[in-house]
């Protein structure tokens, strides 16, 4: 399969990465960009900026996503969306989500100056809130947008400071007031989103690219223990009923689980012990598990499986498990994910698309218009740090592959020569 | 054996201990009364207005002790010290610390009632912060004593609102500005306290007295387990270094030795993980471990046992252990704690003294003069909860027990009848 790509310009592309990392940076090469936060909102009005200069227009949603769109020629034609997110984590680096965002500014870029025309409008979107760093959960914005029923519970989630997203919104539209609104959740042609890989697979296979061929699903579980507080010096072991105890257990048998199975990932990221003093026996435990995996069938067995890990013969029952949050596994659109594999290939990338473990914008997009993705590989497989690195010839390939896949989404075959 | 005992008011021994459970109650039997807040100085103004009733002799000293003094008959003999402490966890109850105190009260009464003079003088005790709630570290005022090279540390430290102990003790002695101040750590010719067991071997027993020989040592740790964050999407089990990971290797190898070795308490009652987000492999646990021992050899060891639960090939090493509190194991004075088993068995009690597994004020004073300790049997040993409970019977006899000690300590061998 022969696929037609634009050319990129390499030192255009990591200069605008640059100039966007020095808005929320800290340290040498750390970001802190946060969602609707300060640096947030001067990441937008950066590129809105550069939206003016190239005539384009802008737009934004009910839920804060952010719209630059180059028309097509024909207004009826459903908008092909590129693009990424502009907010970071609280210790973040330098390309997550803004590698997408500096990707589609070029591609938009290329398509202007090299007088190529499409029928249908080309949007490149920010989506507000990927990281769900600040505001739980993340994908906000482009899980807003593929089901627009979620607006009001997003809107109410609150930051550790109290301030909901409604009121932080508030705050940047208060900046972005001229910009018209746009119904939140119109339909798309496609969604495209480059982004670097935040794993150890192309770095090992000495590739600079790959196709993505879907999004593993995730599911975070609330896991209470419960025991019994007794004074540390007095209860002899045999009669204490430690909720520490029993959790160890339990992390003991998801651990084991999680070395036996290769395409799971189980991580219990965050734990407390009450009362969490050094003398007394931990009389509770509440425990915050991420597990993922590409199957769903295995995904939906895990709340009966960990229900299944509490100790025998305990009374009041010693464990209870509540579903936080899930993200089913998506699939990628065949047809663009074969483009970008083919557009992998001609570029000495790897030929077998990728799943990706982290998820993206694309997994939200994925249930509501064809949608694929393109990785990029970073040094180590680091992310959310500031030590996160992509090399410019890397993303400069990388968005060479993107293009291909937003030439076949705008129906475009070929291009004259030289391209 | 055969000892002398004063008789006990058993009803006002009852009806003192219900008073001071109404300053600092919450709910009906709970009690929050912790080292120099308003409830814990109003319970100080209690115990002075039946000491000024009584006509005794009242002091107070740099680390903030109570002392209320019946005077002997030569001045020049050491006082012998009876006591506990009125301060109690945040969440306490009616008995811990109390019911020493009043035992103590009820003594003096019983040597006045009776026209009994000693001839040094006794000296009813009050220790500040025992429990070590509030102010770290516990048995503030009774380790103050034994060793005032400590008072410096002591004042400086502080609570969790950043106040410190000089200054708490500031406001207090404002309201006790009138109580002539005594050098602090003054020699004793004993000291002698009367608690609650805490632990639940009198109920087993079906007994309501017992002698203590002694208290086992305790040492807290701060042990850090060191990993490195990642990814909790991207990054495959078998490369992760989590830091949680190798903390429930650790907890589980502590537990194992808790079950198997009957003499040994390990609680590992406090832990922290770092950065505590559900999809964030841990970098970092901070876990704190209270062990405790009656043989000081086996918690000199402890240290380099926790340092040999690392796991090996760990760069940069995986656990680093810090001793955040120690007290060695106490043996109480062999005459007195002869005189206690006797009281006990004339009592009905226990005829084999005990190994107390909570740490004292007595704890402290064992090094500073002859300490011995009577233990009340308290329902399912349950202490620091408002479930406390120990009857006005056992009370009643418990006091009876701490009276023979007394009247030895005091060289009263024998009284006159009816007593």
């Amino acid at each position: 399969m022969s696929v037609a790509m634009l050319t990129v310009d390499r030192e255009r592309l990591w200069r605008r990465l640059m100039q966007l990392a020095e808005i929320g940076r800290f340290g040498t090469t750390g970001v802190d960009r946060q969602a609707l936060t300060a640096g947030d909102l001067e990441a937008k009005l950066w590129l809105i900026g550069w939206a003016r200069e190239r005539r384009l227009d802008i737009s934004t949603d009910a839920i804060g996503n952010l719209f630059v769109r180059r028309r097509g020629t024909d207004p009826q034609a459903l908008p092909v969306a590129i693009g990424s997110h502009l907010d970071t984590e609280a210790r973040g680096g330098r390309f997550d989500g803004a590698f997408g965002v500096v990707a589609a500014m070029e591609l938009v870029d290329a398509l202007i100056d090299l007088g190529i025309e499409t029928r249908c409008p080309v949007d490149l979107v920010v989506w507000n809130n990927e990281e769900g760093c600040r505001f739980h959960p993340g994908c906000m914005g482009s899980r807003s947008h593929a089901d627009p029923s979620l607006l009001t519970a997003m809107l109410t989630s609150r930051d550790p400071d109290g301030i909901d997203v409604e009121a932080a919104l508030r705050s940047h539209e208060v900046a972005l007031r001229h910009l018209p609104q746009r119904a939140l959740g119109g339909p798309l042609g496609a969604f495209l989103e480059a982004h670097i890989e935040q794993g150890p697979l192309l770095e090992r296979a000495d590739r600079a690219v790959a196709a993505v061929a879907g999004i593993q699903g995730r599911r975070i579980y609330e896991v209470t223990v419960t025991g019994r507080t007794d004074h540390a010096g007095t209860v002899p072991h045999a009669t204490r009923s430690d909720a520490l105890e029993r959790a160890t257990g339990l992390l003991q048998r998801l651990y084991a689980r999680a070395s036996a199975e290769p395409d799971i990932r189980i991580t219990p990221g965050r734990l407390l012990v009450e009362p969490n003093s050094p003398s007394v026996v931990p009389g509770r435990v509440i425990l915050m598990v991420d597990i993922r995996h590409p199957d769903a069938s295995t995904l939906n067995e895990i709340p009966s499986w960990l229900a299944s890990l509490a100790p025998a013969q305990a009374d009041p029952p010693a464990i209870s498990v509540t579903e936080i949050d899930r993200m089913d596994p998506a699939t990628f659109d065949a047809a663009l994910t074969e483009v970008a594999a083919a557009a992998s290939v001609a570029l000495g990338g790897l030929d077998t698309p990728l799943i990706s473990g982290a998820s993206h914008d694309a997994h939200a997009l994925a249930g509501h218009c064809p949608t694929t993705m393109v990785f990029v590989r970073c040094r180590g497989g680091v992310s959310h740090h500031e030590d996160e690195y992509a090399s410019p010839e890397d993303l400069a390939i990388g968005t060479r592959a993107l293009s291909a896949c937003l030439l076949h989404a705008c129906g475009i075959v070929s291009l004259p020569q030289p391209m």
